[in-house]
């Protein structure tokens, strides 16, 4: 094997992870390093509900890969991916081509809106930096065109949100505590703003404790949450939403739909024919695809499963990390001895967040924490990722230190 | 006259000033005030451009009547006036009527757009907070979705303002340094942005020292506005614009169309009967109404004639405060000695801001200055009314100090 291309695509916590490890590991001698993404910039995708509700400035959660990677060791390529030929070993990109001996694949999700009519126009999503800040662009605009005009428009002030799940309610929860100052800067009466979840399931939060999603679903209620279980949005337009409860179907007027309800792994894997099961690859034991042995693929594009569960991994950041650092290590062998080793999780715990002041999580698959320990552990995970991607430096400057806020 | 009912309609620059030296003056058991006001704040008309550039937060510019006011000497209604019955002396707002024996009008202005189709439901105006904030809203908005969706759409980064005036010109000088930062903020590569400006004049600023315009429109200009002069105005829809040059009808697709090119006196005037000129009320020389001595108007809705020059004075806040003094002195007289005297305007100058780096300004009508002279006296200018409105505290907590900023 003369000196290898190795061709990362995506910046995610999957790609970029990859690619800070392998600038450490492998010399330029060894292989050439190319990183592609569509922005010149990593985010935080667990912090982007903050940012959708506008309690975290966005900038917070950017940070440039060019901080990140050494440009003497990874080329950096600022390009859409729009295919993967793998019979061929070449990506195609929107203005150009780049060929490779080892491809790491870590384009992430997108959303997925079921053919409900009007939801994929229409809805607001949390899938990336740019959707979270018009969602939150988007909530300050309507607050401040609530008085203006002839007569005030409700509408503008009701909120929906269709799904319970992780983002769903993180979401809300920073929502709830964004109202009362939201409310303040644009003279807004508190009271006429209505905050609604639409949740299929009779509980919100599924795969979680019932006990914590129970007490998820009273924290964000005393903050003025509404939640409306077994129902499920059926059309979504500008200036309103239908949902169906019961057998009856009933509509909200609002201008801000948010969907969180649905994800799938970004539609190139499928569109590439790298796909098996259900639009992801379920990988083998080292993370490589099962029909094309110098393709990795981590992050949300991969199924691993659970064996002593028999369930899939559910698509995390901390599972993507991971695969990260296993998928690094197995490329170091292949351009060495040759030996790849198995991706073996280890899931630390989940922690939901509930605003900044609230939070529940289950930490080794047993313990339950709420409240202030889970709010300073959710802390903790996120700093500790900031560390392990750039260091003292990187924790110091976007780490999130003050546990009362 | 038993003890009379002294009612001030706004809490503009002339009815707050009126309302601050009537409670000085008046002792509570002289005369009973009343202050009427749609929200529970005033605010600075003159800054309103930076609000709607977004270079100043609009609760900058925002001051609590309840910091200005005695409640103990002044009553205040929060309420919108619908009507004035002169006639019957009454003033009827949206919820309640009131009774009065000495009226002040200081009801403002509002934005004219001469029927040109569209402008009205389409265009964006800088009258008040409310408009001020959704026009910043709406720019923050567009350059967020700028990179949303399939395919980046040029139009939300067009910016039209109709206009050359004062408030075009102030509000462009403050929008072209903005513009770095909000790039900055929202990945959107700066030569992308376009603002225009549309002046049906071949100059800008008319009425200013030709000179000074000229200063202005270069300023402007090496900060990236583009001027179109001798051209109207013909439509406004969501997503375009439509302006006539000589002859032809030429399009601008666009998401903000900001219109600042007419305003006319609050409309209330005409429709209570009062106007006597151009929808204005051409005043005594004491500022009453000619046709009733128990109303006084001040401010934007009056017409006071320069007899040096036989031209009304501009409808600017420099007039409308001193308005304000005279009233407050002459009522004061009408509930005591009975005498009241004659308006006598001093014109200490204008000046018109270019941002917060540059300005223009001409001095009791003959000095011009400009650059950071200008922008000092501006500020001067600034802080001197904010002394005179709440003195020290008010001017601590709202005054522009930092000149380099």
């Amino acid at each position: 094997m003369s000196k290898p291309n190795i061709v990362i695509l995506g910046a995610g916590y999957g790609g970029m992870i990859t690619a800070v490890r392998l600038q450490k590991t492998i010399k330029p001698s060894e292989a050439t390093i190319t990183l592609v993404n569509r922005n010149d910039y990593h985010y935080q995708t667990t912090w982007l509900h903050e940012n959708a509700a506008g309690t975290l400035p966005h900038e917070r959660t950017k940070i440039p890969i060019n901080d990140l990677i050494d440009r003497d060791k990874v080329n950096i390529v600022l390009e859409k991916v729009v295919g993967i030929k793998p019979e061929e070993k070449k990506v195609k990109l929107e203005k150009s081509e780049l060929s490779y001996d080892i491809l790491v694949v870590g384009l992430g999700f997108e959303a997925a809106t079921f053919d409900v009519p009007g939801l994929d126009k229409h809805a607001f999503t949390i899938e990336d930096l740019n959707s979270a800040r018009l969602l939150n662009q988007n909530l300050e605009y309507h607050f401040a065109a609530y008085h203006h005009g002839k007569k005030a428009d409700p509408s503008r002030l009701n909120i929906v949100v269709g799904g319970g799940g992780f983002t769903g309610i993180e979401f809300l929860g920073e929502l709830a505590n964004r109202i009362p100052a939201l409310c303040e800067k644009f003279d807004i009466e508190k009271t006429l703003v209505r905050i609604v979840n639409i949740e299929k399931s009779p509980m919100v939060l599924s795969g979680f404790d019932p006990q914590l999603a129970d007490y998820a679903m009273n924290s964000l209620e005393s903050r003025g949450v509404e939640f409306i279980t077994g129902a499920a949005i059926t059309a979504c337009e500008p200036d309103r939403m239908m949902y169906e409860k019961d057998g009856k179907e009933i509509e909200i007027p609002t201008r801000t739909t948010v969907w969180a309800a649905g994800v799938r792994a970004n539609t190139l894997i499928e569109q590439s024919g790298l796909a098996t099961n259900r639009g992801k690859v379920e990988v083998r034991e080292d993370l490589r695809s099962p029909d094309y042995d110098d393709i990795f693929v981590i992050g949300d594009c991969a199924t691993v499963f659970d064996e002593s569960t028999g369930d899939a991994y559910p698509p995390t950041a901390q599972i993507a990390i991971q695969q990260a650092k296993t998928a690094a290590r197995n490329i170091k062998s292949l351009i060495t001895t040759g030996e790849t080793e198995k991706f073996q999780p280890k899931i630390l715990g989940t922690v939901a967040s509930l605003g900044h002041n609230d939070a529940v999580g289950e930490l080794f698959g047993s313990r339950k924490i709420r409240g202030l320990s889970a709010v300073i552990m959710k802390k903790i995970i996120d700093n500790r990722y900031l560390l392990q991607l750039g260091g003292i430096r990187l924790l110091m400057r976007k780490g999130k230190f003050n546990i009362f806020y």
